[in-house]
């Protein structure tokens, strides 16, 4: 089992009906989380920027179905609102509740709804594998499937459910993330591994460069497992945090094909991971990934509008599905072209017909590397967004 | 007639024999051109880049079917090579030759078939509306059709042919336009006025976010109306441009909507364009655009990650038609919702089910505007580009 019930401390519920479905979690500690960068935020984020000032959370509510976001004075009221009605459904006040909302924007929320979710499913609240499983399950909108990970060390545990799916861009998408551990760690602590892993993760996701208003990531730390040694638990965080991300990307609305994206030889991290999110972004490579067509000059291309400078002829250019690997250009010397070598442009081909794809792009520059995540363009994902709210 | 034909001087012939066409212009004097920025070049491109510095040009080449982009020396070659065989075609020095091609990427050229090209058409050489429409064919890669634009002007005339399609983005996409002047004007006034009519056209137009290796906009002037007022130039460059850039956005690959986001209130020009090309430019607008849905919220989602400061609650938002308008949002109050006001928001969709749809966008920051054009994204954008090199 991969709950977040496991983590010694959290209690969790859930509720789906139809596209409003609400989380309950219960989970007293210190605590840390990182917000949208959008212009435009979310009102429950507006909330909780300052509401996590305190370092401080006793649990979470959260509703699915309608976003909260651009619904002014009203709107803050209603996550005020939402903070209140967790606070006495858990016992406890309403500046010790993580609120937060995704789906439509614009649309003043239902709090008639939420509350009587919440009223309805407060005494379900349990620390077993069916109730974390019902906590992930009603945080997704077009997510196909719950998405939960965890990390298990000598000691102590990590472990964290998200949702993700749509609107999914560096900064995070239309991304919520409640992960919990039972080690003990300062709020300090817990904000300053929670920067780091974010980092590396989430913002490596890309669905289609939207960046949303709604992103949080909540960390709380329950510490009924004592003091545990900081590093241990940063490593376990970066771990709970990629295995989540790449549920994401492998969940992206219409995919059919998940896409790892790994930049090596860059002179930073930064800029490996600007040139990684770029190739990972691009329709044309997105759409040439879903045709299964090894069109590696549209992943040169990408790079090369990305930012960072290299000399595209000290680049390489190779492609895997896990086991076997082409190699689609050297060094500027192309490997694969059908009047230069047709088999190497068969065998690519070939292993693009799999569910998983590796791109391997050398920039030929430094020595930094970064990965990025994502998937391919398919006409589901049109349909899926042209559909949304009608 | 629209042909470029219609400037003096100019004879044009062109080709297109399943993927593989060729244009060949024949026009003399002064030129100027500006290129792509992305890193990565196209060969013709880093020959154009020697060549143009000379600000003359007796005629050009164009290949489609092939990019001749990240073929290194070859490739250069291959572009020498094309000069070469303009240049004898047409009766004089290869340095004094455009070239351009567009197509895949990361193959090289077919220069046979492109010699053999040119040999059947040079004696067709003609300056009538059909060998104008011939040359503006044979540059199509998947356009669905010849895009041409004059401006008539006391005195002289401004007439240009463009090829786009896929790949568009800022700073142009795989966007090819050669432009013709009878006026007499300097290089340098011609690379002057160049570069702001493409910067409020070409570089405008967002179809999928990509930038192609290949941009290129050339401007010839041949003289032979004699000299005429600047600014009077300038214009009807800039009309032509934008009527070119336009035709782009409505032939963007797998469209089905025109649509023209224009952004009021910014603080600068340059932060009006942004902010609009990021509205015209996200996935999310397009596919509400495309599902004929007046997702607001996606619209201010994607101004709020543009990068430009703005007070959302200062902005205001309308779409409309041409005829009608609908206010979907002002000053931070919503006013097209399912429960403040179903009765807009029908009116909204109703609207939205037009070809052409106008997105208006007050920053209430200042006092700037910028208009960007894009089109929607449909699951056809998908299948083209899924299946593009195979």
């Amino acid at each position: 089992m991969k709950s977040i019930c496991e983590v010694e401390g959290v209690e969790a519920a859930g509720i789906k009906e139809g596209k409003f479905g609400l989380a309950l979690i219960k989970a007293s500690g210190n605590a840390a989380a990182v917000f949208t960068k959008n212009l435009v935020i979310a009102e429950p984020v507006r909330l909780m920027q300052k509401t996590m000032e305190a370092g401080r959370l006793d649990g979470i509510i959260v509703n699915s179905g309608n976003a909260n976001v651009f619904t002014g004075e009203q709107g803050y009221r209603d996550a005020e609102r939402m903070a209140a009605i967790a606070a006495e459904a858990l016992g406890t006040k309403p500046e010790f509740i993580g609120v937060a909302s995704t789906g439509v924007i614009g649309r003043y929320l239902h709090i008639d709804i939420i509350e009587d979710q919440c009223r309805r499913i407060k005494d379900t609240l349990a620390s077993d594998e069916k109730a974390g499983d019902d906590a992930a399950g009603a945080i997704m909108t077009t997510d196909l499937y719950p998405k939960r990970a965890i990390a298990r060390r000598e000691g102590f545990t990590v472990a964290g459910i998200t949702k993700g799916s749509g609107m999914i861009a560096p900064n995070m998408g239309t991304m919520l993330a409640f992960i919990y551990t039972d080690a003990a760690i300062s709020s300090t602590d817990l904000k300053k591994a929670l920067l780091i892993a974010t980092e590396r993760s989430f913002n490596r996701v890309v669905v289609d460069g939207d960046t949303s208003t709604n992103d949080c990531v909540f960390l709380t730390a329950t510490g009924l497992k004592g003091t545990q040694d900081y590093d241990e638990f940063c490593s376990a965080l970066e771990e709970v945090c990629i295995s989540l991300a790449k549920k994401i990307a492998e969940d992206g609305e219409g995919a059919t094909k998940f896409v790892e994206v790994s930049v090596t030889g860059a002179k930073s991290e930064e800029d490996a991971a600007t040139v990684a999110k770029t190739i990972v972004g691009s329709p044309l490579v997105k759409t040439a990934i879903y045709g299964e067509d090894p069109n590696w000059g549209r992943i040169i291309a990408a790079a090369g509008r990305a930012g960072p400078d290299f000399d595209p002829m000290n680049t390489s250019i190779s492609i895997g599905d896990g086991e076997k690997t082409v190699i689609l250009e050297e060094k500027g010397v192309i490997k694969a072209d059908d009047k230069i070598n047709p088999a190497a442009l068969a065998a690519a081909k070939e292993l693009m017909k799999g569910k998983k794809l590796r791109i391997e792009f050398d920039l030929g520059t430094g020595n930094y590397n970064a990965t990025a995540w994502g998937c391919d363009l398919t006409e589901k994902y049109v349909e899926i967004n042209g559909k949304y709210t009608t």
